[in-house]
């Protein structure tokens, strides 16, 4: 492990190839001359919000200027980007501009700009390469690792996209300096997530160096990014199309996308509704006798640290419990949780007594709604 | 090779696992047992159009008893249902009807059923298996195999979709009793674009049952469906993505997609489009010296016998040219074209002169104007 000295290199392989990360302080910079062969004679479509161009357009300056024509593309900023009607823009645009099978995509934001850009270059013309270049923690430790693509309906978020790895993902910690504290903190608990599931040093590493984590440190920040992607890198590798040990990485989402759906789009950010939902399955585990209460309370305490967002006094156990049915990650013969086992290890596919499920739910959602200080939340 | 008698079972690997082909009189049933198996205890999305219904839902009742529920989706005919609006609205019903990652779907109808279901099929929370039921012998010969999926923008056709294998292929000539004789045509464009590229007996069947083929009996018929698929097939599985050989099926569809294109959908048949691209290119192969004059005459004196239709006389050769240089399938280099070297052979990405092109089109584009008889083909 780098120590945010100097950038990391490492890929994932998968059935159509490989895919190369580069992260750290310089990451860009290290990247160049390969995303420059890359893109080198063919058209490149730009993808990125009016935000991010503002604030880091200068640094790909150089990257641009390597492809034989740019074409910018923009969306708007978060989710609200993952539509269809977005994805239709993109596509007819495209098209108009000439697009062909050797064009490249390069999509450069956040989590959302990645899952649309992903989704779009996956199905035009029956796909086109994509890099990746994350500017946000969440983009960079998670979503842009792994070839997951989608957009969202109406009825459900992600609910349409496909498996389409990236040749590169280059996830400069350079462009964490500008990111809001809210965002770094979402981010961090999707790092958090990996420690727990598969990297115990990771998570001693969150627990020692969290305030200047939170604080947005890029220095600090670059070697969480670099584990944690290595770690989903790893597991994704075993696992390329999520049949198996790759849920693992769903830890604390089935309760976090259910937050997210039930609360609407912008009503927790995505990071936020998982921390929850970790808090959940750590409950869970224990009362299923896999976590002890030692590890539980470990992991509940970091995560109070985290001053996580309250819910809404209005949103009922009931709704949630009614949304996480209708989880895509459910089967029909019902919902699979993906619980800890202990700090660096998980188990995915568990049954829990609908009983248990629903007296947790209940008490987290009393704690969660007045905040307890964070000594409190081990009791709830 | 099988003589009509009993149904053929063969099948194409792929990155993603293997695709099962059952084909000839009596597919369905010899297939019931394996397919009852795939849907038992699951959702199954069963897509087909109203017509189709009509006619053969008989047939594929006892399959529709095997799953564990059974969701109706219903799309227009042809090209019009491959479009975005469909492909949402078919997503929506499918979340709305509790679709999950288990879920199944058969796509039981021609082509644009098969194209339309298997796009929403692999985007529909990031891929569902899919059947595929050809009922057209455009179908059976050659959308159905291959795993490739798309639907249309208004600028460009096919312009949006993924590759993604289907489980089965089940292609039973009893379906085909009831084409109409265009239709019954158009598909055997395809499969005699498959004996001159790969299979010359084929070739040879074809010239010698035309009759029958034409009228569309389902014994002559059979035969030539498993050729067709099963040399498409062995292509198929020596390039999944495209990149090399699998584009030797394009042969006669740079100048096929310009013409349907230009005339919008509906204009011409697929098959009818890509018959005059075959006799487009056996003549751009001859003025290159890779085809000796014997067998371009062959070619074209078979395709003079299946009297397509004639071109609008106000389509120019120039508008032709422009839509085909928008091909997705060119590259920023140029057009690439499919020649035939022989019958039952072929070279992929070959430079044509713009000039020989230009001469041979307008050439073309006068014949085929005015459909000279059969005996003159050979002559423009």
């Amino acid at each position: 492990m780098s120590h945010g000295s100097e950038p990391a290199r490492f890929a994932w392989r998968h059935p159509a190839g490989e895919s190369t990360v580069v992260c750290g302080v310089g990451a860009l910079r290290a990247a160049l001359p390969a995303l420059a062969e890359w893109v080198a004679g063919r058209a490149l479509f730009f993808l990125s919000t009016p935000r991010v161009r503002g604030l880091h357009l200068e640094s790909v300056a150089e990257l641009r200027r390597s492809a034989a024509r740019v074409i910018d593309l923009d969306v708007p900023e978060g989710e609200a980007a993952k539509s269809l009607e977005w994805a239709e823009r993109l596509w007819r645009e495209m098209v108009v501009a000439g697009g062909r099978r050797d064009s490249r995509m390069i999509c450069f934001g956040g989590g959302s700009v990645g899952d649309l850009g992903g989704f779009v270059a996956a199905t035009f013309l029956r796909g086109i390469e994509v890099t990746q270049l994350p500017t946000t923690l969440l983009a960079q430790v998670d979503a842009s690792i792994g070839g997951k693509t989608a957009i969202d309906l109406p009825e459900a978020k992600n609910s349409v996209g496909v498996f389409h790895h990236p040749a590169f993902v280059v996830a400069d910690a350079a462009w964490l300096r500008t990111l809001p504290r809210e965002e770094v903190r979402s981010g961090l608990v999707e790092a958090l997530k990996m420690g727990i599931l598969a990297a115990p040093l990771l998570f001693e590493r969150i627990e020692r160096d969290l305030p200047a984590l939170l604080d947005g440190q890029a220095e600090a920040l670059a070697p969480v990014v670099e584990a944690a992607a290595r770690a989903k890198a790893t597991i994704v590798e075993g696992d390329p199309g999520e049949s198996g040990s790759r849920q693992l990485l769903n830890l604390g989402h089935t309760l976090g996308h259910a937050l997210e759906t039930a609360l609407g789009y912008g009503g927790l950010r995505h990071g936020e509704a998982v921390g929850w939902g970790i808090v959940l399955a750590a409950r869970l585990a224990e009362r299923l006798g896999l976590l002890a209460a030692v590890d539980g309370e470990r992991i509940r305490r970091l995560l109070g640290r985290f001053d996580l967002p309250v819910w809404p006094a209005a949103l009922a156990s009931g709704e949630l419990l009614e949304v996480m049915g209708r989880d895509k990650k459910a089967v029909e013969s019902g919902l699979r949780w993906v619980l800890p086992e202990r700090i660096g290890g998980a188990r995915h596919g568990v049954s829990v007594p609908a009983d248990v499920v629903d007296e947790e739910l209940s008490a987290l959602a009393v704690a969660a709604r007045s905040r307890l200080p964070a000594g409190e939340l081990p009791h709830i």
